[in-house]
């Protein structure tokens, strides 16, 4: 592999920002959630690629809770960062915050994990540079509440192919 | 609450049909992951509506898992229906097959589980009608499974809230 | 041609869904026509797709009946299916039918006639499959109500062709 | 009715021009059916308005042809004018013609007929102002050959009616 | 180069029709300028095409000024023209004006200068044909103009290009 | 006014990041100009919402210079804040860069400046906080040139009243 140094959390770090307007709303004057979804998953993805140099596509979308519903003419502000990366596929964490433009109160409205897996020239799972979350406590957390998720998502994965 | 009848899920029943066109692409000529959560949030909306016969938003998405890319020009086919409800809150699983147009082969491409609240005219939490499986096994054991998730759920925001 | 066995009305049927959002809607809060439109081509597209298991090209819409406003929020459902086929072009008739998400209920808001021609690698038109209504009433009513729009067509388009 | 003067189909021309960009094409590189669809109905709709002076909406479209693929990167110029107007609906054709941008050439490629009607405050059709093709001998052929096509729906229209 | 003729103004010229729909529209029920200014970008091009007869691409957005908000349903009409040319770039003066369709009132919202460069096909600059404004004195005035402003352009891009 | 305090520059910073997908290119497989131009005006609408905490409406876009054409697949990363403010309006000032997803090199490919007004309740204009922009050398320089730029547009725009 041509990247053998670690990258770490802060590395991936993206944030994306934006105003939802009429054609982002559902019929109650609120994002819809199809929409909130398209937004993580871009966020998600420039993530991922900044942490695998490669290009990716995800594989799942997992906890993505909408706490609050976010008005139209709210603005909205993604975060995401790579929580862990494993042999070929890695989780990214998104937190979105909306903002009050009048008051300029920030509120927590939604969140998510996604894993993604990155590609080599011919299509196929490629393997991954080293994750070092670092010093950074949080970043520490994160990784370690990633790999537990990820040991969930592989045992439910079992339970549904068990399914007839 | 005027609907004392219990619903069953094939009353809930949604068939989506959409082609995977170059808008709803991403660069790698496949549909891109927030394209198909935006159709899948609608489907979802759809059969959580026929449940509760109310207006409804989305309150978690989850174990959305893209299984295979989907290509432009695919056929994408979506299933949703009503698994389990409980007393403000139900959950919607989807099913996602891609059909080559060509060829007419069928095959898997994604799922994803969804939680939806009803709301009264305030714009709060609705009661929901009673929910029967009835007695389709498939059915049955759907709403089992979404029982045990639920209780997944409820378990890992207890966790969430404990993190700084 | 690789498949000698007649398809059936049965076999093209076609079913999609949509709510009606405000990014939907024209300034009276109701589906623009367009749109419907729109939605109308993609899902007789699939169906002639389904006869032909060929790319297809839309080659003419006729009698696109808006029975009905559409208001927002609003789930509309659109059936599809092969109404006749000819050597190389097929007809797809369309039904759309709202459904009231709080009531239930549901009207007949818009019905057309397509007509597809199914395209060879060269992209030239393709010769189809043979079509076979089959002892279903309603699908050998409809068969012979498509040959005779199909001739009423042709007609006017000799006719138009004769306008200065 | 305040306008007693009789409207010109001069006074409802209407010219749109767009470029078929990536977002409006399907995955054979060509505008999809649907999304010429939208454009003729705008380009109707202003047109119907410039003769009504009234909102309107579509009640039908008709004879939509699609002579000629429209590949990506064509300029499409859409010509619509009112051809004929009764109690409370009118006729607007359009003509579509693709331009090469590379070589200026010209092609017709599309045509259709729709009806509007125009409504009063209270959303229920309104009378419409009287309809004068004035001396210009193609606006006359157009007033006539609308009369003929307007029998032959309202005949197609009780046809329907009958069918089970 | 195989267009020794000089290109005239009123070869190029453009009009472009749209209504302001809910989708174009900002949270306080008008257009949202970006919209706007995708609109412009798009007359803009087709009319440097008609100059160029070649791919061309947008170098600069100048003088875009929004003289009145534009309310949903309303009508938009752009007109675009080639201003003036040089040896590889050319400008484009766009006007925006809106119609209210009840009263058929018009007024100009919105006007802006375009610069665009014409690609051979390594995708590099072109050169363009002559441009010669005629003996409209119109025509004359706005290629006087857009050479001031080229100047006074070249001028700011070489102040920028001083700022650390 | 109840926002008595000065405004930074700091304060009204805001970060956009987008995917160039298949939906925001032309032709070439670059990000359309109207695309950027829109991205543009979101960016620049909440640094300016952050100064003057009130609805806000476009008044210009100027000198939005396209240095580079952006491929499909470029990760786009924009910078927004407010330059300068007076009694009514403001100059936003807005950079954009392009990072390439699999080298991670970054290039300035587009910059703007915009002005927005500031709406009270009745739609008027809103006089603004107090602008400050703080020690910091960039910022005092932009509100400088800011100010230089104003006198050029109010200048100009005499200029075109004047014109016939």
């Amino acid at each position: 592999m041509n990247r053998p140094t670690p990258v770490s959390a802060a590395d991936t770090f993206v944030e994306m920002t934006q105003i939802v307007l009429p054609s982002h709303a559902n019929n109650h004057g609120t994002a819809f959630g199809g929409q909130i979804a398209a937004w993580i998953d871009i966020a998600a993805a420039v993530s991922a690629q900044r942490f695998a140099r490669r290009p990716v596509v995800t594989a799942s979308m997992d906890q993505l809770h909408f706490l609050k519903a976010v008005r139209r003419g709210m603005v909205v502000i993604l975060h995401a960062q790579v929580n862990q990366a494993w042999t070929s596929s890695m989780e990214i964490g998104v937190r979105v915050e909306m903002e009050d433009p009048i008051t300029g109160e920030r509120a927590h409205c939604c969140s998510a994990y996604l894993t993604f897996v990155a590609l080599d020239d011919g299509g196929d799972p490629q393997a991954l540079p080293v994750f070092d979350p670092g010093a950074d406590p949080t970043a520490v957390r994160r990784a370690d509440a990633a790999q537990a998720r990820r040991d969930h998502r592989l045992k439910m994965r079992e339970q549904r192919k068990l399914e007839p």
